[in-house]
């Protein structure tokens, strides 16, 4: 037992691209203790992931010697410790539970990401753990739902049935920095250039409405620059209509079929308030939150495949 | 007179961010000697413009006292040694020629960038020289033509009687050197990843049919990355395809007004090759090419400003 009396009965890990977040979990899956650092698979370089594993995981296994440990994320791609190929959409609890891989020493299970084959090729790794920590949480959403995952690559997910039947990936994060810290898009903000809280409100208001009207990135992008060069924009505003534009434009390719009744976002709390400013410019009022979804998706996995003891 | 007899009239800079190159010209405006070297204005990093310049043509100032000097390019930008202020469209060669501007020193005579102000805010610092050289050199695009300098920011330029009508600009070169060298479409190439010619090939078709069919790049865009890892492409083909992905939407959306009978092309042969390849898959098979248009252009507009001795 815990100091608070609780029994521990599972590791969960997520294990990213740069970084590292290790639960131990209670018996109703609540958090009893966490470890948090950067042992993403990038900084790894050793790839040595045993040893970061028994590393920060060693005290709780030497207490509770029976616990199952379970992992998601890109510890299990091509680059990770081992490889949980992707599974086909569409992907339930069931499947991902099926689908676990174990780690050639038998430490951990590893939940496999998933993919759609074809023409809309597309993958997700660690999301779906997301997904189905969703699920568990509001169950509400298993019967048929869309959930999106603002991030470096932005997921649009539809659930049907309790299985991810479908989804979108847009590289809108990713975009963002590399846009900003790469390209002439960002000199302006590297000058020093800065607005003020309502001119960044408003230039990010104003990025999402052209991304809407144009439905035209391409087109748009160069804007960013030339606005501010003729006059139509402050140097300081440009990122925050930079962002409009890219997240706008996510928005408005996303919901082109169709606009739904409810949208759930999961992720960093502050990118969420975004996506909710520029969903609601789309007629997207109804925005429900899920926290903690990628906790509650291992348990709920573990528990579909019995690792916890 | 030059070693063999010509007599020189006018010295001409094209005058970059990355690159300067300076041109003898003689009284038919041909070629009599060039300088070219790495000067273009982000590698003078002491802003001592005056200094490269007299290092450059020297020699020629020194056997022709007489001769007058025209530039054009961002020498002419906030960043440059005069700022040469946009002008608005429509701009013709007069347009360009009267708004000359000087160097404080009266060392050369810059030649004004060109802007649309307004919600379609645009810019752009050299093309219009560029274009005034192709309509020198073709009289018969002066009317009414469309002109498409493809390259890392490209420009399409509706051109009206004479005069710059209006243009759109396409980060198209910027976007894929960005994405190829720091974001994650560029880690297969990085790993040594090749394609055979042949798959080249046909990886960019594939990806100008994509971009044409979905008109969605931010859709479309991860599918660099889930196509190899779902097995529906080569890790080799991937940027061949990135590549016909955003110079297929930059030509989708450029046309979406309508596609015009005829096109003219300024810029580099091998580029120019691979936008007639994009072009013709949208029907454009009526592809002029002007080459030497910047010369042209710094020649027509010195001839307008009587800056030739």
């Amino acid at each position: 037992m815990t100091p608070d009396g609780r029994q521990p009965a599972l590791i969960a890990l997520d294990w990213g691209t740069s970084s590292l977040r290790a639960y131990l979990l209670g018996r109703d899956g609540a958090v009893l203790d966490m470890v948090a650092g950067a042992k993403g698979i990038m900084q790894v370089t050793d790839r040595d992931f045993a040893t970061v594993f028994d590393e920060v995981t060693r005290e709780w296994r030497r207490k509770w010697p029976a616990l199952r440990a379970i992992a998601a994320g890109m510890i299990g791609s091509a680059q990770g410790w081992t490889e949980a190929r992707y599974l086909s959409c569409p992907a339930s609890v069931t499947t991902l539970a099926d689908g676990l891989v174990s780690t050639p020493g038998g430490e951990m299970m590893i939940v496999p990401g998933i993919a759609q084959y074809g023409p809309s090729a597309n993958v997700m790794r660690g999301e779906e753990t997301q997904i189905a920590g969703a699920l568990a949480l509001e169950p509400g959403l298993a019967g048929s739902s869309r959930i999106v995952l603002p991030g470096t690559h932005s997921k649009w997910v539809s659930v049907e049935n309790g299985a991810i039947l479908d989804f979108s990936t847009y590289m809108t994060g990713e975009l963002f920095a590399v846009l900003k810290t790469h390209s002439i898009l960002g000199r302006f903000a590297k000058e020093g250039a800065v607005a003020d809280e309502d001119a960044s409100a408003a230039a990010f208001r104003r990025g999402i409405d052209a991304a809407r009207e144009a439905r035209d990135l391409g087109r748009l992008l160069f804007s960013v620059r030339a606005l501010v060069l003729t006059g139509g924009m402050t140097a300081g505003e440009s990122l925050d209509y930079l962002s409009g534009l890219l997240i706008g434009d996510e928005i408005a390719s996303a919901l082109a079929e169709g606009v739904p009744n409810r949208l759930t976002l999961i992720g960093d709390p502050a990118l969420c308030r975004r996506y909710r400013t520029a969903l609601a410019v789309f007629g997207v009022t109804d925005v429900g939150e899920v926290d903690n979804a990628a906790v509650a998706g291992l348990w709920r996995i573990a528990q579909a495949n019995k690792l916890i003891i």
